[in-house]
């Protein structure tokens, strides 16, 4: 497809970018949300693979502890039939070694109960944080900072009620695309005639212009490091094609007003859009999502709702309103997201679309989280066998 | 495999085609058939991978148009969801780019109407003509020479009625294998018992040995180049094995005496067989093939076949005369040759069996038609991350 | 995964094996058993991969016969449609080039009966073996061996009655997982709760510590070369994990009490059970099982069972004892082996796995074997196209 594009090339901007174009498997050193905790009961496991890493997680005593899914002894997966003789412990099915959950150690190996590995051996042991009703693990090497760091402002908040919103879906793209996908100032166009705006009579504008770069990078010491997309955004409601007029389904004066939320991304890959488009439906409701990599082909898609409450009781309400009000209006809107990503994966894994992208003014917003992503991610995560 | 085949080997030929070994993805700057015209409706897209290039077909005011299936933007396929404001616009249905479908223009952008790409950012836009009921697309780079240097002869012909066979198959080998098996002599033995030979009573030899390499190579300037099975073949109708005597189902005397057509090969990639087998029932039907490379291990398989007419009438009646006297008896037919090109994949493509084959004196035909096709092919199309 | 095992590492003692690591398709220049014989009829066909090779088997006049599945012309595998038109001969579908099954000479063309290449042209004819009911192939170069060099001690003796299991399995991991767990001393941890040690109330340690290093290894000039768990084994039947107590299932005292069977394992890749554990119903039972690779992912696993016995008679006693007393027992008793091998395929395959393991002291079984078929193999098999 030599010369695919015929039009004259700028500097090569990418390189700006370059450790984030290295990041196809995400960033070593960062909290990732591996799962909703109502997956995991005690005393069970699960296996699941971290940017390219298989790990097992359980849940001991109430907390969720991870290991590599790799017995040390000859890498069997110790997900593949689980045994847990005691609370604490995960034994290899194959030849019976038994790894403390709580610290990786190797505790005990049933086929050789006196063998001189028992507690010298270990099994790295990830660091785990269960907050919100999601379980966080830090994949890397070094101590880890707090979790506050790596996850959207104001998720941890005490007063903050979280809702997920169900099983995560494992979509087919580099977690980049969705990351991207995600703070896009223009994608919106591919929501224009969603269900959303049908059904709440949402004003949606076919695309957005973002404001100046100025402010858009938020990365103070000791805080998440994120872009937020700016507030003098503008608008888009008509467009022309030849004599065709494009317009937004609902427009100003005649549906009911959307409130134009921040949309801000983090790192290591998190979504805030605040507020939530459903805010319309339920005021002060805050929209999450993540886009944690499995693979360097796919990644997993978390989404949650958040709200700001005084007492449970209004927590609960948040929970029944989003049920009766707001599920079924959302159900498939991330389609629409998800089968963008996907159209783009051949490009950008195949056919060099890191290097042959055209990126147009709305994508500013993209290219300073790529800055940011290369400038205050802590560390570029590598396959097993590099 | 190691020695697996224990012969002194002669020096080596295939340095005589070189090129064409090159040439996995087919050839650059050339004419290829992508698929009949009844197939694509005024105003409808179809997106379609030939040489390894994914390719958007729009028809709009009767003609048809082509473009990368790849918005510049960012790589998304237009024809994962294909929107069409205008009769002549596409849009991606990702960010509203839209482009004009008969130059690559790009002429407007949805979701940023006041874009300064807008105007200056273009696709490529391959050439197309549309003949004889198929759609002809230059993959290449350079000024286009007439279709006619890229068709089999007389394919153009005012004349010539046409009819397409049916929906192009998706055959899972490379077009090279295929090509060569049309051209092929010897390859007749695969159909030595097909219903053809048993319904119509013809004869067909087992094998033919091909006259002499003289006037094999036809590539006048300005017009095709390919080979022509000369006319001295030899037919054979019988062999022996031990003690076993194979012959042909119906011999000369035996059966209806089959004309002996001939059998030409063209660039880039046409097989034209006049007169046709299907000439025993339906006097001067000519058979015209192609094999379009689709990606470096399958190809489509698109068939006509055509008569010399002298009035719209007669052109109808030959129609008429393919569906009540052919169509059922050669139905199948092509499903030994789909065979044979998809059993020799795996030696071709992962054995080395470029270097390893061991041809015989029919291969002639073959070997003339790789020098042919590494001497005048315009360019060696590539991948697109090369 | 960088640093996921975290522990000080000895000297790398796999450059103690690098000729077995090197081995992924097997040793060449050996004997392999291909499939049972009565799985082929007089006159019969049959395509089979051993060691990355494509082999063309034809049983004619009683003997089997072997061929590369490739026709010396272009690749074709004969097995895709298998033609033959006298006993001794298999004919390619395509072009019709005829080979003597006995000796891979190129007898006749049927498409050009006075080809140049008739009695020039050759495949590699395999030598074949018939034994005890199994076709073994030798894979390689040289003139072979006696078969009695690659077998299992005994296996061959005149008094052996032999009974195939069934179809052999294809198991999705590469030939060594398998035959390392087949004669791993401590993988019967995985057999603690079958069928076989429920039903015949058998004792089963958790595991077993071998003996010490001596006469463990068997290399005698012109015998086979294996290796053989030591008599001075160790039974484990208890081992504790914090406050819980792991047993054997039946202990000594408990059950009927299992014969210390040797288990060996023989160069190419054959493992021997003496006593098999079926003994316990049927005395003198004897286990059989190899591990053939078809490619590098992936292997054939071929079982038979065998008593020595004194007359025919005795010996359809020994047949139709394994019927009764015995095959519902074993049944799924492999699948855990299965289970095992495959579990350990990406670790291997793809994590470095070779260079990462962390054996235990019963593992010595498995490091002398290394280093046993990393001295006395005749070559080790590589790919086609390397």
């Amino acid at each position: 497809m030599q010369k695919a594009f015929r039009s004259a090339r700028s500097a090569p901007s990418f390189r700006a970018w370059q450790p984030y174009l290295d990041a196809a498997l995400g960033f070593r050193n960062h909290w990732y949300p591996a799962f909703f905790g109502a997956e995991l009961a005690e005393g069970e496991c699960r296996g699941q693979q971290l940017l390219g890493e298989p790990i097992l997680f359980k849940r001991a005593g109430g907390s969720v502890y991870a290991l590599p899914d790799r017995c040390a002894h000859r890498g069997t997966p110790f997900s593949v039939r689980p045994e847990c003789y005691t609370r604490n412990t995960i034994t290899c099915w194959y030849h019976g070694f038994t790894y403390d959950v709580r610290d990786g150690r190797l505790v005990a190996v049933v086929t050789d109960p006196e063998s001189a590995l028992i507690g010298k051996l270990s099994l790295k042991s990830y660091p785990v944080q269960e907050q919100k009703g999601i379980v966080f693990v830090f994949v890397g090497d070094i101590e880890p900072p707090p979790l506050i760091e790596d996850v959207q402002p104001g998720f941890l908040d005490e007063a903050l009620a979280v809702l997920p919103v169900g099983d995560a879906d494992v979509v087919k793209s580099n977690w980049r695309l969705a990351a991207e996908n995600g703070v896009d100032a223009a994608h919106i166009y591919i929501h224009r005639n969603s269900e959303l705006v049908e059904a709440t009579g949402m004003t949606l504008p076919l695309g957005i212009l973002p404001g100046s770069r100025e402010g858009m990078v938020s990365a103070a010491p000791g805080g998440p490091k994120g872009i937020v997309k700016g507030g003098k955004e503008i608008p888009i409601w008509d467009a022309d094609i030849e004599t065709a007029r494009v317009s937004a389904r609902n427009r100003p004066g005649m549906g009911k007003n959307r409130v134009n939320p921040d949309v801000s991304l983090w790192l290591p890959c998190g979504l805030k859009v605040d507020p939530s488009p459903g805010a319309s439906e339920i005021p002060g409701m805050i929209h999450f999502e993540w886009y944690v990599p499995v693979d360097e082909h796919s990644h997993r898609y978390l989404v949650t709702w958040g709200k700001h409450v005084g007492s449970q009781q209004e927590a609960e309400t948040f929970y029944g309103d989003v049920e009766t009000k707001w599920r079924s209006i959302i159900r498939r809107f991330n389609d629409d997201d998800i089968a963008a990503r996907e159209a783009m994966e051949r490009f950008y894994a195949e056919e060099d679309g890191w290097h042959r992208e055209r990126l147009f003014r709305p994508d500013v917003v993209i290219t300073e989280w790529r800055k940011l992503a290369s400038k205050h991610n802590r560390g570029i995560q590598r396959a097993v066998a590099e």
